[in-house]
């Protein structure tokens, strides 16, 4: 068996999955408008989940040829030791990453992780400012003061994972 | 610094984010339907990101809680060693997987990732017996000969996280 924890792994989740085949009737709690100071702000849907990479064309391949996915052009990023490629899935994206040159800030990522992995998710929020001084009362680490430009023009903050699961969570303004 | 891995992957990001601030007339690819034999196939949407936690409440209380997301009940699966939770987000969603007793078959993962992490990806395709006749002619390794059946009752494969970036990918049939 050439890889027998990928195998646990899709084991277990067929088999939560099969048990979950009978109908369900799971209960969601509402969602809710947070309030902080007299500002509101509300958790908004999924812009992205971004992929570092360590092959970004054999990775262009497979979402574009070998899955058939709309796929943006290769942007090089010299300045910031990046390349950066789209994948459109219809819903939300897929963002590919991946070093440029000698001292890209993501190499040590690509170090751990050789063969490329989940490097983080974005979520929209429609009031930044308000969903940062929210996220400060209850103690999540946000990891800068304020916010910065995003990749499509409006301000994103990062979360530091650990306060969350071990996930570095990007929040942008929608 | 507290945590200045992260701090470099924001400062990547944000860097890269605000580059993009100006403008940018990106070309995408036309999106593939697939042709294996005399089948069709066409991916779709991003079905949901799986996140493995270390602590469901805690998990359950970040997205619900504190980001104010719709979520699920606590589902306890013991039969097969986790607790799920799904978190909506309008688009998409997010799975949190829970180890439950002593040999869940996420622990695993949890021991190399203490701290929680993003697990799998999940996309959907509209005929999954033609995407994998189509992945295996081009060499993509699926990690089991039959779909099974997934979480909403239609048949899910996994791909090997070899041959996609790192990443274990999950297409189930919409």
């Amino acid at each position: 068996m050439a890889a027998p924890v990928f195998w646990l792994q899709t084991g277990l989740l067929c088999r939560v999955h099969g048990l979950c085949q009978a109908k369900r009737n799971i209960a969601f709690s509402q969602p809710v408008i947070q309030k902080i100071g007299n500002s509101l702000w509300k958790l908004g849907r999924l812009n992205h989940v971004a992929i570092a990479v360590p092959d970004l064309e054999k990775a262009r391949s497979l979402y574009e040829i070998i899955l058939g996915a709309q796929v943006s052009e290769t942007v090089p990023l010299p300045e910031h030791g990046v390349y950066t490629v789209f994948v459109e899935l219809g819903n939300t994206k897929l963002e590919l990453l991946h070093p440029l040159g000698q001292n890209s800030p993501i190499s040590g990522f690509l170090q751990k992780n050789k063969a490329g992995g989940l490097h983080h998710i974005c979520i929209e929020v429609d009031n930044i400012k308000a969903a940062m001084a929210s996220l400060k009362e209850k103690k999540i680490k946000i990891l800068s003061e304020e916010p910065k430009i995003g990749a499509h023009g409006k301000p994103v903050v990062f979360l530091h994972p650990k306060d969350c699961d071990g996930v570095l969570v990007e929040l942008e303004e929608a």
